[in-house]
């Protein structure tokens, strides 16, 4: 099998396994009780929490574990239009391409009184300082702009527009999701003062996350309870996850140069090689972009069909974003770029592990080539395209 | 070492990390995703659903996956709070000795216009179903009450609780956290509409819990993002904890009758020897409450001391629940109970496993008089006591 969907999630590593198996065994204990079994839980967790911090140059304290990036979206931005609220601020600045963890909290907000302005992605998939620079207002409360696309890749400006924020004095968060343990992250030089992470998408578990917080920020709880994670996220810790997550980081961290070199050599190679294909188009900016991630739209077949077919050659790939597959409407993501709905729905997202061989990258073009080829042979839209009935969109 | 503290946490059943193992690793896909590695999970995921709601004699479809029991219960109640306001019905039934992660959603909820009523427990930790009768108004939306006690381990009277509030057309919710695995639970004979339940209570792993919510009930989402579970918890799901969580429950409930009667018989046998010791306390019924369950208030000594030098010989034990260690103030659920201030503060949990044998029971029983006698013997309440200069609360 080769695996290409490590946006959607990745394999975990041994180290991180490693580090996770005696916390699901032997150091069981609650980290909040007072025994010995508990206070070794409870060592282990003040450990990975200082290691994480370290990681993306913040203190311990700032640090809030939570079940994964959907949940640490959710109350990072609860929480800034909470602080906003009391200020009388109910403006909220976002993207039109964020992930639905963000979108979705950012609609329950709307729907309350906030309003949200989306700005306008440009075609190669980035926004700039200037533009939230120029959206910003006085009652502004929160600045949300994801450090990289989940479907296209593309990173954004997030020292540049942390830095206008600061001097705005708008609170700025940002979903790291897919950047975390993939790209240089430093909350303080580059101004962040929210960020979410989730463990899985860097060789970490499932079911775990942080949210970064700058320490003047009172967090909202979303879930009540106990007074786990100094009262702002209740439940029992998940220790073994926990442990995992800082092992998986730091592995992550400590070869992040070399991995990226690595990845981005295999990505431009596949990028070429699917440049090949007539009418078919990269989505996103070809540098400003994930090491891992190559995204395509190729004009008149179904993506899904893609999928399909590249899964019977042993090829794990994508549409779009995982949390959306299933659905019929074409990724919001291709349509904030610009892609037309027919264009959108032939998209294919590829996405990188450090695992990946030049080989899986050689037999996976020779596929896609296939592939294409052959939906294009049956397809009745490209039929109407080469005959001249209608016309091409990708030229 | 002697863990009597698994109503804090379990250790893990070695089939539970057999059946989470295999997802950590190799079956590491995302569970949305359409190709193979994401098919396989979600296959997966499909498959524990069915098991875990089989045994609690409801469908699979109402049952949600949720990061542990405290989200769980903030979701039952949220939801059941926001389909009473649609009917413009805002007031709550609950006990004043649940779980905090039931009280502080209910603070919350007092805060924007609903009006809580917290029923008297009993001296012996129950509650009746009458009295949820008479607090039931025309405006009530939901009876929330915990299945048994995390503390003292009374079991309520949860079936005919239900059909009182069946009868008046009330939801009713319950807590089951320290329940499920441990007692026999079925949600259409016990006309329960929401239970919330938490793995790593019963030998499953940490950082997952369920949601059961019958099927006519719309959850409300506590998380915003992908259209995971049935769109009302976002994030990838945690398919390695999933499958660990159906593992130990099928363990557990296979097992329940014999497991329970063992741990009945040590838990009297563990009863009887600290009631040899003067001026000492069981708190709640002796016969109704959870097979692994002894909670003692003995008179003139600190519950934080009495812990920590049976930790000295081995004893991992608890003062009351977990979630509120180091916090100075005494049990709220002692206080329920009736309990006064001096009498709270010298409380001991000691919480049996399937595995707890006779000897360990033994250990425990003659450490707990060594270390009771000893803080007696320092404490100059005690000596005030003895000297007639206090009078004895604990006959």
């Amino acid at each position: 099998m080769i695996y290409l969907d490590n946006a959607a999630t990745t394999k975990m590593s041994k180290v991180a396994i490693e580090a996770m198996y005696p916390y699901l065994d032997e150091i069981y204990g609650n980290p909040s009780s007072l025994h010995t079994a508990g206070q070794q839980a409870n060592e282990a967790l003040t450990d990975a929490r200082a290691r994480i911090a370290r990681l993306f140059g913040c203190e311990p304290r700032e640090i809030t574990f939570t079940s994964g990036g959907s949940e640490a979206d959710n109350q990072a931005i609860l929480t800034a239009a909470r602080i906003g609220e009391r200020a009388g601020k109910r403006h909220i600045i976002s993207t039109a391409f964020e992930h639905h963890a963000v979108l979705h909290t950012l609609d329950k907000l709307a729907k309350s009184g906030f309003e949200v302005t989306l700005l306008d992605v440009h075609e190669n998939g980035l926004i700039t300082a200037e533009q939230v620079a120029e959206a910003i207002r006085p009652d502004t409360c929160l600045v949300t702009v994801m450090y990289a696309n989940n479907e296209i890749g593309t990173i954004q400006p997030i020292a540049e527009i942390g830095a206008v924020c600061r001097e705005k004095g708008v609170l700025f968060h940002t979903d790291a999701v897919q950047a975390a343990g993939h790209l240089h992250i430093n909350v303080k030089e580059q101004n962040i003062d929210m960020l979410s992470l989730s463990a899985h998408k860097f060789h970490g578990p499932k079911g775990i996350g942080a949210l970064y917080a700058r320490k003047s920020i009172r967090l909202e709880s979303l879930i009540e309870g106990g007074a786990q994670e100094r009262g702002k996220r209740a439940g029992t810790e998940n220790t073994p996850a926990i442990m995992g997550m800082a092992a998986a980081l730091e592995a992550a961290c400590a070869n992040l140069d070399a991995n990226a070199a690595r990845m981005i050599a295999l990505r431009d190679r596949l990028i070429a090689g699917l440049r090949e294909i007539s009418h078919a188009i990269l989505n996103g900016d070809a540098v400003k972009r994930l090491p891992g991630n190559v995204s395509f739209c190729f004009e008149g077949i179904e993506g899904e069909s893609l999928l399909l077919l590249l899964d019977d050659k042993g090829i794990c790939a994508s549409s779009g974003s995982a949390c959306t597959s299933g659905s019929l409407d074409p990724s919001h993501v291709l349509l904030a770029i610009g892609r037309v709905h027919d264009i959108a729905h032939g998209s294919l997202r590829l996405t990188l592990s450090e695992e990946t061989t030049e080989d899986e990258i050689d037999y996976t073009i020779a596929a896609v080539k296939d592939v294409v080829e052959y939906l294009r042979g049956i397809s009745p839209i490209w039929r109407d395209l080469c005959s001249g009935k209608k016309e091409f969109i990708i030229k």
